[in-house]
């Protein structure tokens, strides 16, 4: 969250780092990739890395510009139970972009869909950090399931308020969202019928 | 949809009235653009216009290569009446991306995201064309924003399953998709409690 506080300082090393992950994170994914590596692209010490970005997860957060940290705002969400939880879920997602700190996440959905490097990078993060987060937490049946189709009800909110701006959905207030969108991602999170589902036949591609 | 079965034929006629055409709708949007001057910027004769596209949304839909027309699929989905019609869509929507008629869709999203001017097109083409049909056809309260919340949960799901292919939703059949989502595409058709939200405050930009 205070990634936008910290100016690069030391003459562009920060912003070395950032590449050197870019490229490390697009090539060896994020398995693959280590802060030891990371710093030697970028020819600084290791420690230097750590300084600025504390933790492995915090260069890739940086280096994606992903706005907010899952590890802060997910048990923020889940502290009052699960009753509830489709609609602050939507509520805080429409607050976090409408806010100052929302204007990189389009530059994250426009970076996403025209590269397939940086939809892999952000597929692996939202599973792991988001997605891993919730259904851990959740302790329901199908928990990856359960917030992928949250994921996608959020998405799609996002493309149609922000990138394509259809109304009345465009210009709607956070408390109609809420109304609107809340019961959608409650019964994605909570309900027992929706993964009774038969998974017969899988896609043929 | 016959639209990959016409090829130039006339030494790049059609592509050159699909060039005038997207640069006068990105110019003067849909209402402004005429097919008298999108023949006199191809130089050809209005006629031949017609002849390719048939109608003025026929250029527009060719030119924003969006693969299905509108007036045709959603006539023949709300014939059988309005139960089931949430999961009539996703099985529509989803045959469709999965069928080589929906390959278009990836280039459509990758150009709407990435430009103003043609996310401005496909948000006038989705609002008259699908969301104002739909609309008329249901006879319900509020149909705009009814059929843009619908909107709202399939572009999400193309986003996850197509574009950042998120498991399970990316590998799921088509069965289990309609499972999922179409009680939520009902509800935002259907559910009279959808639309009694008090719409108070506006959001502020």
């Amino acid at each position: 969250m205070a990634r936008t506080g910290r100016r690069p300082g030391l003459g562009g090393t920060r912003e070395r780092i950032l590449a050197a992950a870019r490229s490390d994170f697009g090539k060896a994914g994020y398995e693959g990739t280590t802060i030891r590596g990371i710093a030697a692209q970028a020819k600084v010490d290791p420690a230097l890395v750590m300084h600025y970005f504390e933790s492995k997860d915090g260069v890739f957060r940086a280096a994606m510009q992903f706005p907010v940290d899952p590890a802060e705002f997910i048990p923020r969400l889940l502290a009052p139970g699960l009753d509830g939880l489709g609609e602050r879920l939507v509520r805080f997602f429409v607050e976090t972009w409408d806010s100052p700190a929302g204007s990189p996440f389009l530059g994250l959905i426009r970076s996403v869909v025209g590269n397939e490097d940086a939809a892999a990078q952000l597929r692996e993060f939202v599973t792991r950090e988001v997605l891993g987060r919730l259904a851990r937490a959740l302790e329901l049946d199908q928990p990856q399931l359960r917030a992928a189709l949250v994921a996608s009800q959020l998405v799609g909110l996002a493309m149609l308020r922000y990138v394509v701006r259809v109304e009345p959905v465009a210009s709607a207030s956070t408390d109609e969202l809420a109304a609107w969108l809340g019961p959608t991602l409650q019964r994605y999170l909570t309900d027992p019928r929706v993964t009774k589902v038969n998974r017969r036949s899988r896609r043929r591609r």
